[in-house]
């Protein structure tokens, strides 16, 4: 009843720090022109995107317009060293370049991670984050330039970390080779109700680790620092299995969407970088109690996952979930997709599955399972996979703590077929239209609605549904097929879509109130423009 | 992976069955001129609402210009019982008219109650549903007039079933007085972050029913049929008692926000049909396990709730939540409300507390409670507090059974002060704005932002919460307490506001996507004009 019960929760608009921002062209390898607005980060992904048409980014250095190099001084290694992370000035090198990062470190949306190369060459972790190699970021990058590096101590070319990545499936989108980041083909996903192993979107954050699956362990450890260690051949036949549908989605889906409606930073995935697909394995919360950790010691509130992926520094990848979620009944650490040993791409052989959470806390290669009272440290924990307010801008600092995590997914909803600007005949009189509706935390969809005039009336359509799955325990998604009548007096309308709910959550108009720098999480209606012929 | 592992739901656009819609204008009784779209249907309770003002529907039919009664055949009440509800057609009285309501049957957003009258009066419930008596509803029942009763069968004066409903606070903004329905002051809610229990919101659907608290008794039916009974003294000394702040929200809470954007049908709830309050009493699940019931038992699927307010027929208020919900730790048979025992209007002695779900399910008055392995068959379960689709129209048949009853609420930001065209002094610089956010299924708010400029750019505001309550079990609200800069240069301009829940579920940008013939859950961004001076 009175104030001092409760507290106050500042999640305050976060200073700006502007800076390196502008507008130039680029012109790209097969001679088109693209705009860029200078994003003013490094660890951009950025895969320029202009409509439905994808560019590779795949820039060198040589190619931007850099200061007039001979007169810069010449450095040696040893001279860079002494600009290491404790230094007062910090200094990297990038091939034969020289360059003080001083002002950028607190920018770096990696983080702290920059100071790995503090004093050193940032080579060997661009030879593993290529999101690195745009010309944006070399542009950025260039700003910094305070020197040449001696021919000497010029990094050699590096290993091709990713040469033992698997064969993939040439209809996956390819929207980063390395890692592999690639979208499933839209005009496909809706044929089947679970995703094939080989069409499922593949987000890699790191080489596809190779692993002796028969040597593979499961670690397990508990709140006391005690280990339990899993082979492959007790997960299989000492627990009970479970096979639960379930979607994996990136937060990053639908980001080129959002880029359209105002610049945003990361892999410009468009709407598939979703899919869905039946896991089978034993339950988390069984391995855990066999383990002798006892789920309701209330000191336990998170579980850590560790993947078999490791950066330069030998850091695994690494992600956490609520401990209440990780004893819940769906979620599983998972050995079989869709009845099939799970694929290299994919987590082989084990991959922690929560069912309703984020694709990004799904682990792959699933190496380590940690019970703890805090969240995972990880990177992709602590300073990725969160969404900022919409008072963020690009080129402001980001305060990571103030912003949770993202577990829960809300609502979504997208359309595979048609593409977008596709033609269709008015004599036809309707078009074939499909997607998916999806939403977090096992909350059903109840209604996937369809306009044709800007969301001035509606129709609601048939839709696909798990029949194992009740309202309250959907984790696979909702498909739809539907036929949508052409529209009179027209040239060209929009196909806009949106879904809702079992907790009767909707999808907003439009990005206006959800954009966030770094395009997480994009749900508002989506909007398929047709042309009339 | 095939197709027969799935199946189809159909929620299809519902068949349009227009009638009895025009537009007309009635006099108010203080000369106001109300413009109503007729609704078409009997039950709607409508009270005109222009702005922020109330006018209050109080018309009696003399007032109304009906057919040529003289004209009409007079009736004895003996024929018209021959139109029971088993009839070919269906009659009603109402005061001294014979009404043929055969073809409005299917229309009536009560459902089947209409047939509860068939062949008799439907005075006495009219008495108890007081909703009916406004002029909209009435010039549709003259529609259906077919005669005039004989004076001697004209029922007399009713009793006032609500002579015992207790005195209430002159403070709270009346909607409608029989049954008693008030919000709370917009001006004094967001003062206490819990509400007092005399400005706490009064949502009731029948009398308050007088209850001799010392002989109130607590059954508890087993799937069985098996009833335990429990009275106050053993509820207060048998179980541990658990404190929880919840929410209690109406899912009809701002219909009159939807209502300006399209018309709908309700009580017009302007924006603070919600309060939050600090609950104690025994879990359900304690009083469950006690009673000898099974909590892993499959087959239990629901709990009901039963009241003791009754209707005309004896027939209970009733609602239903899933068993799941039920056994978990934040679900509460509650005595106190505040550290006080709960008031008359709020459900004395017992009401079930059930947070992160909308009001409708917390049953005040609690006298039975059931397990059960389908959901409630009560009226307010399954013909009320379920949204429609935007594609179903007024006056369209309305199809319950497609669409689920509401639990879990989305999440909702509104704001409280100032009210809507306040006018300000621009020498001021600032506006002090407060408001609250609530979600429902106990996800925290995590961002509370505030626009001026049409949604184009946002600024995070401070946000006072229950310190006892984390981001994945947040039942309390959320409360924010600002200072909004007057932009520049303008002579009016809105204050937007929306939230942000852990699910990063957001609100839509207005109800062209949420609109539903009931006016429920309305949560699109809460905008309140402003004048400058």
């Amino acid at each position: 009843m009175n104030r001092s019960r409760v507290f106050l929760r500042l999640f305050s608009n976060f200073q700006r720090q502007q800076y390196s921002s502008g507008k130039a062209q680029f012109k790209s390898k097969d001679g088109n022109y693209m705009k860029f607005a200078f994003i003013g980060t490094a660890a951009a992904s950025t895969i320029g995107l202009l409509g439905a048409r994808i560019i590779k980014a795949d820039f060198s250095g040589d190619e931007l317009k850099v200061k007039d190099l001979e007169k810069l001084p010449l450095y040696s290694l040893d001279e860079v060293k002494k600009h290491g992370k404790s230094a007062e000035r910090i200094w990297v090198t990038y091939k034969d370049g020289v360059y003080d990062v001083t002002d950028f470190v607190s920018m770096h949306p990696g983080g702290n991670k920059i100071l790995l190369a503090a004093g050193a060459s940032v080579d060997p972790y661009w030879a593993l984050y290529s999101q690195h190699k745009t010309a944006e970021v070399l542009e950025i990058l260039e700003q910094y330039r305070i020197g040449r590096l001696d021919a000497k101590d010029v990094p050699k070319q590096e290993v091709d970390a990713f040469s033992n990545d698997p064969v993939r499936h040439p209809a996956l989108l390819v929207r980063n080779a390395k890692p592999f980041n690639a979208e499933s083909p839209p005009s496909l996903l809706t044929d089947h109700f679970y995703t094939p192993n080989d069409l499922f979107f593949v987000r890699n954050h790191l080489p596809v680790p190779v692993i002796d699956v028969e040597k593979h362990e499961l670690e397990v450890e508990a709140f006391d620092g005690k280990i339990v260690k899993l082979n492959m051949e007790e997960i299989r036949k000492k627990y009970k299995a479970y096979t639960i549908g379930s979607v994996v989605q990136c937060a990053g889906n639908r980001r080129a969407d959002m880029n359209s409606f105002k610049k945003v930073q990361g892999l410009m995935w468009e709407g598939t970088a979703i899919s869905n697909a039946e896991w089978t394995g034993p339950r988390l919360r069984d391995i855990l109690i066999d383990a002798g950790i006892d789920i309701n010691d209330p000191k336990l509130k998170h579980v850590h996952f560790e993947g078999a992926d490791v950066d330069p520094t030998g850091t695994p990848y690494g992600a956490s979930i609520p401990f209440e979620k990780a004893i819940r009944d769906e979620v599983i650490v998972a050995y079989k997709m869709n009845g099939e040993d799970i694929p290299r791409d994919h987590g082989a052989p084990l991959r922690v599955v929560v069912p309703g959470n984020v694709g990004a806390r799904q682990v792959k290669w699933l190496k380590k399972v940690i019970v703890s009272d805090v969240e995972s440290s990880s990177h992709w924990q602590q300073k990725d996979y969160r969404a900022f307010s919409p008072a963020v801008q690009l080129g402001d600092e980001l305060k990571w703590d103030r912003v949770p995590s993202i577990q829960e997914y809300p609502v979504q909803c997208a359309i595979c077929v048609p593409e977008p600007n596709t033609k269709v005949d008015r004599d036809d009189g309707t078009v074939s239209v499909s997607g998916y509706a999806w939403s977090g935390g096992g909350r059903g969809i109840i209604r996937i609605e369809i306009s044709v005039d800007g969301g001035q009336s509606w129709k609601s359509v048939e839709m696909e549904q798990e029949k194992n799955q009740d309202l309250e325990h959907m984790y696979a998604w909702t498909l739809f097929h539907t036929e949508v009548e052409i529209p009179k007096d027209v040239e060209k309308f929009e196909i806009i879509v949106k879904a809702v709910d079992r907790a009767y959550n909707t999808q907003p108009e439009t990005a206006a109130g959800i954009w966030n720098v770094r395009g997480l999480i994009h749900n508002a209606w989506h909007k398929v423009p047709i042309i009339v012929n």
